[in-house]
């Protein structure tokens, strides 16, 4: 028996964490076997590799180097903690993955999204998610949100130029139509009860 | 001015890491500008990357994991040390670079010479050696080799089975093959100055 990988994508301010968070306990609820996770999801060689990422004094860090990082972290997770659970017939919710990487590093940071993808198609091997739910919010009412959430801490992603998350965002939308079989857009815009309604009967629906 | 991208490679005990202090010494008595270095190179985060990968308690590094950690820390290698070595117009002599990975992860761990070569093309973008000296030696010659020299501390590729390192050098003569016009081959069965001598004459005649 073979679980579903299900991962949850899209810009900052979506609402995609807390949406996931929701999405896990209905479905725990309803007698679904569910695994919540995100990367690097306290995996000890992911984590190590993370935390040269995130390093402040690491000023000389090239982006490609950041985007290797990233894909060995990824493989890892996916390794120790994705592939056992799905192998276990679990519902994997990640998230982010892949796609996160073509939108911020491959596009919005100007890699190419082609050649993020190879690196990360090296990384996951086969193992693209069943399901991808696109948590559709434009940008600038994403940021606003973010603005208002005073109990956030900012990460450095939410501090750069409104630029870069118009960037992000159009990643996404032609990642949107390049796998319309595998993404599924929400209208994040809605309140955090709409979204999470949405999200759950799609992700119900796709069980079925 | 452009310098000139030399890097050394070849099996284990092939006396490569020897020959390159020799030919540093030489060429710069006779007055070229040259830069000796090897991966990681003393390059804080590729040194930082390197740990994680020879941490001996991190039994679950997965092999893709570990090559991208390999891609990653070559990356930075290359920005920080190499490219601007060659801007300044040096000769900059590697102690191995994309070839191992290549031979020892894509071939002999068996992820595939191909699916090694893309993640490290990302890495290196363009700048693949202007010439690559392969240290040709028998590996049943170069274990032995080691095996008598008590000085030199085992290392965990050493340690490695013999088919492991035949996979090694089978691999090293089909690149040899595949890339004729930058590999070339040095007998490294002859004693250190003969083979010091010829990889010289190599060097020498490939800068005029």
């Amino acid at each position: 028996m073979q679980g579903y990988f299900i991962t949850f994508e899209g810009g900052e301010g979506a609402g995609k964490t807390s949406v996931l968070k929701e999405i896990e306990k209905k479905l725990r609820e309803e007698g679904y076997p569910v695994t919540a996770t995100r990367e690097p999801g306290g995996i000890e060689i992911a984590e190590k590799i993370r935390q040269i990422i995130l390093e402040p004094s690491h000023t000389a860090m090239d982006g490609k180097t950041e985007a290797l990082l990233y894909a060995a972290a990824r493989r890892q997770h996916l390794v120790e903690k994705v592939l056992p659970a799905l192998k276990q017939g679990k519902i994997v919710l990640c998230d982010r993955f892949v796609d996160s990487s073509l939108a911020y590093q491959g596009y919005a940071r100007g890699l190419g999204m082609e050649e993020v993808y190879q690196i990360n198609q090296f990384a996951i091997s086969d193992c693209m998610p069943d399901l991808t739910l696109f948590f559709d919010i434009r940008p600038e009412v994403g940021l606003q949100r973010i603005a208002e959430n005073v109990s956030r801490e900012k990460n450095r992603l939410d501090l750069e130029k409104q630029q870069f998350h118009d960037n992000v965002y159009q990643a996404y939308r032609m990642l949107l139509e390049k796998f319309p079989n595998r993404i599924y857009p929400i209208n994040a815009e809605n309140d955090l009860a709409t979204v999470t309604a949405e999200a759950y009967q799609k992700i119900v629906s796709f069980l079925r």
